[in-house]
């Protein structure tokens, strides 16, 4: 296949998250075989996005306004500003709608390591939230990794006795099986054990 | 997120094989990070494919001519003929680089249970172009799946006494497809084709 424009499709498709060069043939030719139904409409739709997306100037979620649905609504000041890393993880907590307060994406998290120090994510402007939007209480919904902890304590120390301060509970997931969870989710369960 | 544009994108990328909803969110999300360097050129890739990929008139074959570069190139007038059942599979054959001859796609296998018939393949083309391209071998590069070997006896019943009939050797494993296979044991598989 000398083909310029399938073979640089399927490049362009090979460098999306979660796709290799296989899947990234295997898509195409699968968009190929359904041009009107999925391949045009999606040409379509990443146009769309790519004038509309934007970043919201409060809290860094991606939306098409530029102030996002979240920050925008007054129902949501409700003085609880809960911290992510990414936006997907602003996603999944929307998605599990449980939470009524608003959101702040850092962008990342803390790594000495690799230079990524607290001006590069968006950390100072979290302090600047805190204060001007009358935040009573941070959750910390950071990744139980190494580095999202670097960073929750961080910023817990910037915070201490301006705000209270909170985290994701740890534990076994619900629907969890034990025998595939990892010793340090075991041992996180273990310890905050609740009576029954 | 009520954002219309970003939900569709989603919705429409989940589409994808490999890509479920979530692993679409991701992609959606890094597209918009990369808008420049990859959403936009992502798009019009896209209408590009869906301006000028086609199905070769003569094997099946997806690439921008009528006729694709495999058979309108004289040098690979052979007279050997590889037949294979998806498109996937002839790119698989042609990375191998182990085939000079030409392919003919069938489009899938036959399936008496889903009322998936010869004339449902391009299987009477495939006989027409045994005649008229003078071919004298036909390579049955089938999957080693009960529906491949399945249409694999059935093309070989029809083609009997009329050109030498071969198939992938051993190399290919037991339920294996041809896509999922790295080029040496595609080109072992060839080079130690059997007689049927
Ligand atoms: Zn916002
Ligand atoms: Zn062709």
């Amino acid at each position: 296949m000398s083909n310029n424009e399938i073979e640089n499709l399927i490049e362009l498709m090979a460098k999306l998250p979660g796709l290799g060069p296989r899947s990234a043939r295997r898509a195409v030719l699968h968009l190929i075989r359904k041009r009107a139904l999925l391949l045009t409409p999606l040409s379509d739709a990443m146009q769309a996005v790519a004038v509309t997306a934007r970043e919201c100037l409060n809290c860094g979620n991606v939306g098409t306004t530029e102030i996002c649905d979240i920050c925008s609504n007054e129902k949501r000041a409700t003085g609880e500003l809960c911290v992510v890393e990414d936006v997907s993880d602003l996603w999944a907590m929307e998605r599990a709608n449980v939470f009524r307060g608003r959101y702040h994406v850092l962008g990342g998290t803390l790594s000495p390591l690799d230079g990524v120090g607290p001006e590069d994510l968006s950390i100072p402007r979290l302090l600047d939230r805190v204060e001007s939007e009358h935040i009573s209480e941070v959750i910390l919904a950071l990744n139980a990794t190494v580095d999202g902890q670097t960073t929750a304590h961080y910023i817990a120390d910037q915070l201490e006795e301006r705000v209270r301060l909170t985290s994701l509970a740890q534990g076994v997931p619900i629907g969890g099986e034990l025998d595939y969870l990892d010793e340090g989710t075991i041992g996180a369960a273990l310890t905050a054990r609740k009576a029954l």
